[in-house]
């Protein structure tokens, strides 16, 4: 046996959070595609049938109470709560990424407005997932802001009295780089603005510490590390208090002090709940809420700790199987900097994902020339992990 | 056997539409609630169980393309095209109502705008649904409009050069009034401004005709008359010749010419995928489609007849069997003015309604005074109606 191998057995049989792959419906492929779309959970598919049969087909309209549809968006919310370091009441689920962050960029803006004048400029990322830049760019246009897109390490640098709002991604989606949420979040307060924070890579990967680092607003995805079910709603935070000075662009009667009184004037509910807006979506909402029974008693601490682990190994088998210079790795070494993928330069990238899929390893590709790895520790073990490099280096050669 | 009984045996006898009750999943009660959530299609059940345990679980991300996930938004839009008169590739599907009048109206005072100078006001239809008028005023406001609520029969008078859109229900959701689309649009048109309809309350319950009377822009609900389930993705039609001007304050990745090329720079997609923003939420979307097939070979104008049917033979029983002044019908007799519900106004009727759902016959109650019964011919039948009259009058008596 390899040395390799020998280390995935042992790294393996030391693994706390082994477990937990019992909880998830596997095959024999080994999917490194959980930041993209994570694998359905187990308790999934029974928690649907009955919301599809007897929630919906038996108790019909009576479910909004009944089964608790209608307070579903802030009970879930809680739930993903603890995941990112967020006490209960500041986070409500619904409408897609990019809806919400419309709605924190917006907000941020009103907020920053309302402590003084000349606020005009939003900051953006600017090697963001591209759909930020661009509602980013909807935001700044509808609020009279200048868009200025730079490089989050240059982010200290161009803040200034000017400063509305910085929209930040906590994990780069091309290279899996770990921005410095805490420096970051405390530069941007300095300059007196509103730091908005995706999640989408790291919620559910990594701890976030949303209240510890003062984060103003923050969104999240929650059918990549948090293994929803495809285009599950997105999450909203509104740390606690800024709730109450939080103006939506998009005031829908779900976010109605009394939804239910149809009033012709709006007034906004208190807490988070003034994040929702239309009627939510109960299937995709209920799927995500059976699938965050996974997360009973998981440290993220720990799931933290294993991501290191299996990127580091992966890392290291990589460089025991590929020959040099075969693939360049754009993660940083440093943990402090490193998300939970890996994602490699490759020339032809795009045909050698393809190849690794037919052999049973599954990532994917982003153009132009990038392998991308996600490892997901609730069910990725270091035997995948081993198996997975070896086959690219197969694939490679 | 009395009168309306006998009535009731012939009127189901001759209906043409009756075999549809087998697609849905119906019990002893009387549901005449579709108009707030439709029941269950028999078919969705199993389709849903494919797509959480084959399409999700195993198939997982290969599903974007092997099960058509990414290309359901238009895909489902095409098949709700015939019902509301609208040829195939001018709808997408996704968000909720909510969210879709956001894109909606915004995208009509620039589209106004492009046509001139000072087109500043907002008119919305003051009886409306909150959620409409709330989102009016955002966007008003993040336009820099003016909004002018007025009573939709009053829409022609104050139409100026000053007005840049128009938002109508074309259901009234309180009393079940219809209003005149053909007529309040051509008006819309002559005043030079942007007609945008509001579709919830008629989509699946009678013809909208939005090709034939030249409707700028619409949204609309799948989860009333067309039973896509709790919270499903609602509706955005963008007519053809308007598509390429279509300027969405939402332009997430989705809607972008090339979405996987994850370029830095927004570049809208051609046609009415442009409407799309962030991932689409496959789970409700594909419920929906299993939804719709119910439709299959259904004409919408015999569906349109037999719920006019359906609404005259209730007021004709409420006559019949309720004693005189106990109710007050807020529906038009007319059939050109009246929906595919009847809204009863009477003294406590929240607690009217809350006895009538205890003894079978779930309608709902709407503030202050509303007693609210919705038709959906697909699956209320005639003795449903004639049995729904009796006991509103045991009820009352």
């Amino acid at each position: 046996m390899s040395e390799p191998t020998l280390r995935a057995q042992k790294l393996d049989a030391a693994d706390e959070l082994a477990g937990l792959r019992a909880k998830f419906v596997l095959d024999e492929a080994v999917y490194l595609d959980g930041n993209s779309l994570g694998v359905l959970p187990a308790a999934v598919p029974a928690r649907m049938e009955d919301v599809v049969r007897r929630q919906w087909g038996s108790l019909r309209i009576r479910s909004w109470d009944e089964s608790g549809w209608w307070t579903a968006p802030e009970r879930i919310g809680d739930r993903i709560a603890p995941l990112v370091g967020a006490a209960p009441e500041q986070i409500v689920v619904g409408d897609s990424t990019s809806v919400n962050v419309f709605k924190a960029l917006v907000a941020a803006v009103r907020l920053a407005a309302g402590g003084g004048e000349g606020r005009d400029e939003i900051v953006v990322d600017a090697t963001t997932f591209p759909t930020d830049g661009y509602i980013a760019e909807s935001a700044a246009r509808m609020t009279g802001c200048t868009l200025r897109p730079v490089a989050p390490a240059e982010v200290p640098e161009v803040l200034s009295g000017r400063t509305a709002a910085v929209l930040l991604n906590h994990v780069d989606y091309r290279t899996g780089r770990l921005h410095g949420l805490p420096g970051l979040t405390a530069a941007v307060h300095e300059a007196g603005a509103v730091a908005v924070w995706d999640l989408c890579h790291s919620a559910g990967a990594l701890p976030v510490g949303l209240d510890e680092h003062d984060v103003d607003l923050a969104v999240g995805c929650t059918y990549k590390y948090l293994n929803g079910g495809p285009g599950s709603p997105a999450f909203l935070y509104v740390r606690r208090d800024l709730q109450d000075r939080f103006d939506s662009p998009l005031p829908g009667w779900n976010s109605h002090a009394e939804p239910f009184g149809m009033r012709p004037v709006y007034e906004p509910a208190a807490g988070a709940v003034r994040g929702r807006v239309g009627t939510p979506d109960i299937l995709s909402m209920l799927a995500l809420e059976a699938a965050l029974e996974v997360w009973d008693g998981v440290s993220i601490d720990a799931v933290r700790a294993k991501s290191l682990a299996l990127t580091d190994f992966f890392l290291e088998c990589v460089a025991a199987y590929v020959p040099e210079g075969a693939v360049e790795s754009l993660t940083p070494v440093a943990h402090a900097e490193r998300g939970s993928q890996v994602a490699l330069r490759c020339p032809g990238a795009g045909d050698v994902m393809k190849r690794l899929i037919e052999s049973g390893v599954v990532g994917d590709f982003r153009p132009p020339d990038v392998l991308r790895f996600g490892f997901t520790p609730l069910y990725v073990g270091f035997a995948d992990v081993e198996r997975a490099a070896r086959i690219l280096a197969r694939t490679l050669s």
